[in-house]
């Protein structure tokens, strides 16, 4: 059978605080199929971090020449440093057939979408706003009114969940793990990815 | 949180031959929270089948009355005796937050699409055509003629495919059976089935 299925591309997106790192060293520990988005960065590497591994390093002039020639999915600029979403990598690995997660915040997410529109759009959701917010006050990396700040932004960002396919609770990291897996496997087996092997099968063997 | 979700109608359907009553089986065997449908038929019980358990046991008089009062999801006939799916049962599952699964032949699928477009949808496919043929032929209760014609409908209802929403190869059972499970189980994650709740919890905690 000579169909060659594309990867997907997988967005894990949602509130600042909800868990999306966390969920994501998880599914990686599972050892799933899934390949990581790699990011381009301005900011230095740190101690351990190696070039095209944890991140793409790049010069401001570098980095500005990729969003010249719209080589990003996404890109942001984050306390004086720029990140984005090199589409390459992205475009390169789906075309081999392997899916590819990219953990990255409601607003980035939406500009992929615009971008890349038939990605599979996941919100990560925290089981309530109460637990998102001791969540974050627990990080204690945060002062009360930035808290504040957080929560009425979570409180927007709910509503842009009607941009994303689906949601998925964070309760429990390995839950929220099973949730994303089962959500991959069964795009993996939507008719619109299918029927066209399926057409192939059954008229070559028509003779 | 009063918010209810409703349980989801599994229709697992494919050509005759693919398996849909051993991966059914198995299924059920996993101990899934899935609640079977059960049908109506007008045959007689065979030793051990209990009326509300294997079947619901009706006269050719109850069954019609059924038909007029439009009381089946789907019904037919098949060498001689009625077999149909009554919704009352199916809707009072559902409504109770339950999943219900239903194995049922494509023209019939078809008919339950009708009456229930909100249903998910899920083709059991086999992984070809030549292994469908070796299937209906080790059973040994099919002639030659009729298994050629059994090839024949089953190449025009790959065609019918395309009203399904999933395709589920059925290589080996276990896999098919993780397959069906992990779209169920994304299926409660879409974000139309959940935006009603995440919006009644940010409301609510708003003020």
């Amino acid at each position: 059978m000579s169909f060659k299925e594309k990867g997907i591309l997988v967005v894990l997106s949602g509130p600042s605080g909800v868990g999306k790192g966390t969920v994501c060293r998880a599914l990686r520990k599972r050892g799933t199929s899934l390949r990581y988005s790699i990011s381009a960065t301005t900011r230095r590497p740190r101690e351990g971090e190696i070039n095209g591994v944890h991140y793409f390093f790049k010069t401001r002039e570098e980095f500005r020449e990729m969003v010249r020639q719209e080589a990003f999915l996404e890109w942001a600029e984050y306390v004086g440093n720029c990140y984005g979403t090199p589409i390459d990598y992205v475009r390169q690995t789906l075309d081999k057939g392997e899916d590819v997660i990219l953990e990255i915040e409601v607003q980035g997410a939406l500009q992929v979408k615009k971008r890349f529109p038939e990605g599979l759009f996941i919100f990560l959701a925290p089981p309530s706003l109460q637990e998102l917010k001791k969540r974050i006050t627990e990080r204690g990396t945060e002062t009360a009114p930035l808290i504040e700040n957080r929560m009425t932004v979570a409180k927007s960002e709910i509503e842009l969940m009607k941009h994303y396919d689906y949601v998925v609770e964070n309760d429990e990291v390995e839950l929220a793990c099973d949730r994303i897996e089962a959500i991959v496997l069964a795009e993996h087996c939507k008719v619109e990815r299918l029927i066209e092997k399926y057409r192939k099968f059954s008229g070559v063997e028509e003779k």
